[in-house]
């Protein structure tokens, strides 16, 4: 096991373990924390600046020159330089975070304002005489009409009025979803109105409580979606939903159980007391947007593979189950079609791609893999069957990003890993899979054709410490990437044949989806001015890597970025701003869907692609 | 007892019995058939034209003057001037309908088009392909949007439109209020869509069944309000809804219910199946619309009078536990203040007095009095603590108008009295209390200041038989209405001493209403271009006898015109056309309410208006 470092990223309070050499920047991303780089990782914008408050290493000649003296002397560094050769603790600025620096920032980079569909209004109304007898509902409309002409309310909210009105001396709060009054409080609560962002993935669920009256992130929390054990992917969740008389009922109830645990958690950590929050917004592919409305998904996955629906959905929270105040709203963000869901709407919301001038690709990576590319001009969209390999499903030994897997993997005399969490390794995650195979193509010991060579064709080419580790296999050869002496269990964790196999195809699915939409398109690599890697999984995919298996275009490294959790990052401006919801009307509508099935050349592109890039 | 004709009304096959004389216009008026009648019964216009298919009289100069030869030959007559001296069956056409006229005919004289709030349209839809992959619903939307620009559909309508949509090959039927697709329903159902009109009245409830697609009126029923059982008037009624813990919930599921068991009488008689009903439209009181909405009314009753709430409401009729189509709803029209409601604005609807260049005065006379005043100009309303007096309560032999009451009084050589039934009279009701009276102050029994006279004053001056009838009470002098021997029970029928003054007090009131509204315009009686008698009381009113008694201001007797259920034909105007909601909401904030209390000139001329006029 090679050595690693602890890096702890404040004031988030997260930790992670990483190799020696790796650059802050990589590290915060694994954290789960994008920090913003215009450059791309030049080091030429200065923008992805930290702080170190323990253990800074000497300021690169970048730092120095983009940086003033005294920052320097506090800590401050550029963390696409950075690099990790100790325990640290490193300060994340707000205005160095993708997100926060898009959402939140005043002046001139300011692109969301602050306009959350709920709002609170406090009115100090006179009392009713004899010489004004206006009705209750009346005296409060006339007080808030200055600012809402259109304002009404619902006949079970009206009788809450009179009481409410009467119990503070006609001194009332009105809660408003848009032109709504969905709730009546007594006295003044304009500083108690708080929002949840949810972005449900086939795979894991996020939560984000928002502050609505200033637009911050108060907490985020985290869960393993409960329908995994009636199917890993959409298709199988469909398939239990039309089998079982009441699977959709329970798939339902389980991810409405799933978001209020979440809200319980994000609620403890920060505070705030449930009824005060009013509204919740929530992405996700098509599939779990409909299994969570309780609209039956079956047709998606019959030909010709259409959805019920696809615009945005405004509903009470209490008609699906999540227990927020009880006249709370829940806003599911638009789907494209039957695989390109809800998610990806929020990733090309929170990207901007529809109003971008030049061209960008946008993937986001999860059980499936989602593309976009283009720009205002013309933006198209597919769906790829990944497959679940990048999660480390379908792999011998792999397994999901947590507490023990090998998640990077370098070779050079021998095999390098870092583990999750500084354990002993139980087994890898998709990163360690294509940092495998990258390392691996580099040295020769896989060919072009994803074949693992023998350690017979490869003696003299390679140290002997790597040719010990070439195995005999089921299918071929397999690679030792820790020894039973180094694991939990004992056992060897092993690469095999058949994992290359699995990885060719994946990352063959993904590119192929790439080379379709560029033709549709008529561009080439070098029309794309950006690669924009979203999702969980994006994060912490190294670039280089990527590339060097085939599953990013050859592209130049500093033109691939990370933007993080777009899809929630989406879903969090549409809770923050109302305009966000038109705009994800309209990317909902004119973003174009490419069924790869439908196309004559996905085929050929597919086998093409299922090879590595001849080195 | 005199002689009494039976005259029956055809198509609507209703009998009511009259005294030797009484016009067509007034028999049709008591069977609740109120005739059209521009000049107010001065056989001018020829618009009450009805045809009497058994025992035609006679044809008057006018019938000769205004009616082509052949029709008289076949029965056609001018309603106001032909009197009954048989028993006779009398055809009532279409057009001479007072509101069937105005709501339905087409042509110049039409007034509400066909507009309703539900609608339906029937789809076929090409079906999904490889290359048409739209979800189902933008499927639908699509076919629907050339129409309906904005059509939405709420998630629990979404739901069910997979399966149905091919249930049927993809074609399907929507159910629209208004942008709203309600429902959906396989293959073409358009030809199925009904809504019921309702007016709550305090004591009485009637319910309309019209169809939507014709605009025509199928069935009518109605039922005595069972919240009687809780309290005659408004005022006990809250009360009821304060003093008990779950009164309100208990007074408005009895209201349902009512509403319930009348639309399954409907749906019996014109054979329509109740989930083809999909709107409710509702007029009534303040607090019966309150109470109906499940509002708290307590602060109705108590000064300042506030109402909760004045404007329109439209829910789901499931909410209000309305067993209608399931998606179905409800649109309560909106109130004008605390005692003057939404039956006030269906008047004011229906008779156009918002549109009128002339000043018009309406009466709706119910267990209240409402007034409204005005043109297009100014319209001030106002409400009348009548009492129920009209209605026959807290009159000694007071009854309602069913059967067995005496509702027509004539004072010649002696009593000549007709009763409801032609049975022997069990009691009196509202209009023979106001003929009594009226002809007891013409034949000078009773005296300006509501004082009946000894036998004793009247020798010489009266019939023997009439001053028999002057017997001793308990508060001074009693009328023998009918004697012990004619009467069901065997006991006499007497108007009483005190029956004069709770006459007074009751028709004091309203006149006292009336003078303050002129107050408040500054107009007299010459400036009043129609008086318009509105409500069911206000069909069977005789015109002169009220004037006698100094109900009615003092006006030549064709400016006072019937219009019968003026409020619920507000409620079916607002059920068939759209655009009446919009000016029912004119007329709900347009409508000045004028508070008789705080009014110093009301106690002044209440006074007044309780001495009868000199003759």
């Amino acid at each position: 096991m090679s050595q690693a470092f602890k890096v702890t990223f404040q004031p988030d309070g997260k930790s992670v373990s990483v190799l020696d050499g790796t650059t802050v920047f990589e590290a915060a991303a694994r954290a789960g924390i994008i920090l913003t780089s215009p450059c791309g990782g030049k080091a030429t914008c200065g923008k992805c600046r930290v702080e170190i408050t323990a253990h800074a290493p000497a300021p690169t000649e970048a730092d120095q020159k983009l940086l003033p003296a005294e920052d320097l002397a506090r800590g401050a560094r550029l963390a696409c330089q950075c690099r990790i050769h100790a325990n640290m603790v490193v300060n994340v600025p707000h205005e160095t975070r993708f997100f926060e620096q898009k959402i939140l920032e005043e002046g001139v980079g300011r692109q969301v304002k602050l306009h959350p569909n709920i709002k609170k209004r406090f009115v100090k109304l006179p009392t009713p005489t004899l010489t004004d007898q206006r009705s209750d509902l009346d005296r409060v409309m006339a007080a808030l009409r200055e600012e809402i002409p259109d304002v009404r309310a619902d006949i079970e909210v009206i009788r809450t009025l009179p009481d409410k009105l009467r119990e503070d001396g006609f001194a009332i709060t009105a809660v408003l979803e848009g032109n709504d009054i969905i709730s009546f409080e007594r006295g003044n609560t304009t500083d108690r109105n708080h929002g949840v962002a949810f972005d449900i993935g086939t795979t894991t669920v996020v939560g984000m409580l928002v502050d609505l009256t200033t637009g911050a992130q108060l907490a985020v929390a985290s869960r393993t979606n409960p329908q995994v054990a009636y199917g890993d992917d959409v298709v199988s969740r469909i398939t239990y939903c039309h089998d079982h008389k009441t699977g959709l009922e329970l798939l339902q109830s389980k991810i409405a159980h799933c978001l209020d645990s979440i809200i319980a958690e994000v609620c403890t950590k920060a505070k705030v007391a449930r009824e005060t929050i009013y509204e919740v917004t929530v992405v996700g592919n098509t599939t779990m947007n409909h299994i969570f409305l309780k609209v039956n998904p079956w047709n998606i996955a019959q030909a010709p593979y259409v959805a019920v629906l696809r615009g945005a959905v405004e509903t009470k929270s209490s008609r699906l189950g999540i227990t927020i105040n009880e006249t709370g709203n829940v806003y599911a963000l638009p789907n494209i079609a039957g695989f390109v869901g809800a998610d990806t709407v929020g990733v090309i919301l929170a990207t901007d791609l529809l109003r971008s001038d030049a061209i960008k690709l946008a993937i986001d990576i999860g059980t499936n893999g989602e593309l976009a590319l283009g720009n205002k001009n013309r933006l198209v969209s597919c769906s790829c069957a990944a497959g679940p390999a990048f999660e480390g499903a379908r792999i011998q030994f792999g397994m999901r990003a947590t507490a023990g897997a090998i998640e990077k993997v370098l070779l050079d005399h021998d095999v390098r890993i870092n583990v999750i969490g500084n354990v002993p390794p139980r087994g890898l995650c998709g990163t360690a899979v294509i940092d495998a195979v990258a390392e691996m193509l580099r040295v020769g010991i896989v060919d072009p054709a994803g074949r693992v060579q023998s350690p017979e064709n490869l003696a003299g080419k390679l140290p002997e410490a790597l040719l010990g580790r070439i195995v005999p296999g089921k299918t071929g050869c397999d690679f030792v990437l820790a020894k039973a002496e180094e694991t939990k269990s004992g056992q060897p964790i092993l690469l095999t044949q058949r994992d290359v196999r699995e990885l060719q195809l994946a990352k063959g699915a993904i590119f192929a989806g790439i080379q379709v939409l560029k033709n549709v398109l008529g561009v080439t690599d070098n029309d794309i001015a950006e690669v924009l890697l979203a999702g969980a999984f994006g994060n912490f995919i190294r670039r280089s890597m990527a590339k060097r298996i085939g599953l990013l275009p050859d592209i130049p490294t500093e033109r691939i970025k990370f933007v993080g959790n777009a899809a929630g990052a989406g879903a969090r401006m549409a809770l923050i701003a109302r305009e966000c919801r038109e705009e994800a009307e309209r990317i909902s509508t004119q973003t174009e869907y490419i069924e790869l099935g439908g196309r004559p050349d996905f085929q050929q592109e597919f086998m093409m692609a299922m090879m590595f890039p001849e080195k």
